[in-house]
């Protein structure tokens, strides 16, 4: 059992660890969870936060149940908050995972003493999936007493995960890269201020591509929710580049209505 | 309780419907459904399968339960097959809704003497919704014992459904309209030979709007899974258009890597 769940109860309900097992029954939905990838962007850098349980060496993504009369969104909204602080974060469900595998009880887990005797949590798990990018910057990730580490990890450097969360994280990214043409990206990831080669790497460091510089600015441009402003970027050895910001109304309705971009 | 739910079950399972309640229980996962949004496509009109119950006027989509052993994504594969006779056409799991409010216990339905006594179907469900997108010339839709009918409704003419099921029709149709722009779309729904008007006639009816002829011909011959062939479309007033085919292999490929249609 990885022992973020225990803790989340804890903190949420004021109830002990020990009685979990005895309460989870009584409180959450059955056989259905969620799971978060927490995507975080800083300096030219994607990764992903994990947690590593206090009682073996494998690690896992932050995820959790959903209270007998809670929306699935308000649960993942909470597992969120809980493992970085953060929240008015988007949060994307892109996934259910539904595989009859997806059963602690069918795989084995090296010293998860906390599992035992509990037949609400070996049973088969269908998870539905969330997925939310964060300025990693602004985030202090938060383990629980059962956690040995809450803590970011290279997109490309994830360990062999439990279940079947590497194939989750997969998709999380597939998602993501899919919702750069439908969607708007950027803000809380930029600063307020910034130039059009600082958008093109955010892009890329997303897409883990490079793209042609002037193809881009094109297309960004011609999705009418960036402003250029007439203060250039001062320093640097080359001539200052233009500034621009979100248009902010124009970003949320491109958010509700979606765009295209084409990259 | 709609009743198609209660006919799947016994059409597959053997079991008669009074037992079902006593049954589901064991055999499905608890507080979980299906529901499919089957779309429907022939001669320029875009429309849905709706089922009717046999007790009331009341209209909804056709869905089901998942096998405690079943892979979510072979439920809906089932249901469909058990709806429209069909298999093997593309499903796409499109979201999941998860409000505490989808309880037939906490809504009133008239004469539904069927979810009387019935505990393990008043509760909350969390249900994951699939569409699939039909030639529905090929479909014999399939009402069931408990339904009065199972037909097809015209996109723009559909009632007030049960619960949320306007809501869940809704998502799935803007779900299936952004996937026009990531997904190839056409194959089982145009004929093997098709003329280039043909084919924006079918992303006009599901976009619902009308597109520049030039513009959409340059898009999709960008796509790069089409092949135009020597032949073209003989009669009609006009010159004769040529004729298209989807190259099988490119248009497999794009249906698991993604394409960018930029429409």
């Amino acid at each position: 059992m990885p022992s973020f769940y225990l803790s989340g109860m804890k903190k949420e309900q004021g109830v002990a660890e020990k009685e979990f097992v005895a309460k989870a029954d009584e409180l959450y939905l059955p056989q259905l969870s969620i799971d978060c990838v927490i995507f975080g962007f800083h300096d030219d850098q994607l990764k992903v936060l994990l947690l590593q349980w206090i009682d073996s060496n494998r690690w896992c993504l932050p995820g959790g149940f959903i209270f007998k009369e809670e929306h699935i969104h308000d649960s993942a909204v909470r597992i969120l908050k809980n493992r970085t602080g953060l929240s008015d974060i988007y949060l994307k469900q892109f996934f259910a995972f539904g595989d009859p595998n997806r059963a602690r009880g069918k795989h084995v887990f090296k010293s998860s003493s906390l599992m035992k005797g509990s037949d609400w949590l070996m049973k088969r798990f269908v998870t539905i999936g969330y997925w939310s990018l964060v300025e990693f910057s602004k985030v202090v990730p938060v383990p629980d007493e059962f956690s040995k580490e809450c803590t970011w990890c290279d997109i490309d450097k994830v360990p062999d995960l439990i279940l079947d969360h590497n194939q989750i994280l997969e998709k999380a990214l597939q998602s993501l890269r899919l919702d750069l043409n439908d969607y708007p990206v950027g803000k809380d990831l930029l600063p307020e201020k910034f130039t059009m080669p600082e958008l093109q790497r955010l892009y890329e460091t997303i897409l883990g591509k490079t793209m042609d510089r002037r193809n881009f600015q094109k297309k960004a441009l011609a999705l009418g929710i960036l402003e250029r402003l007439k203060e250039r970027k001062q320093g640097g050895a080359h001539k200052a580049p233009y500034l621009y910001r979100f248009d902010t109304k124009k970003y949320k309705k491109a958010l509700k209505e979606g765009l295209k971009f084409g990259i």
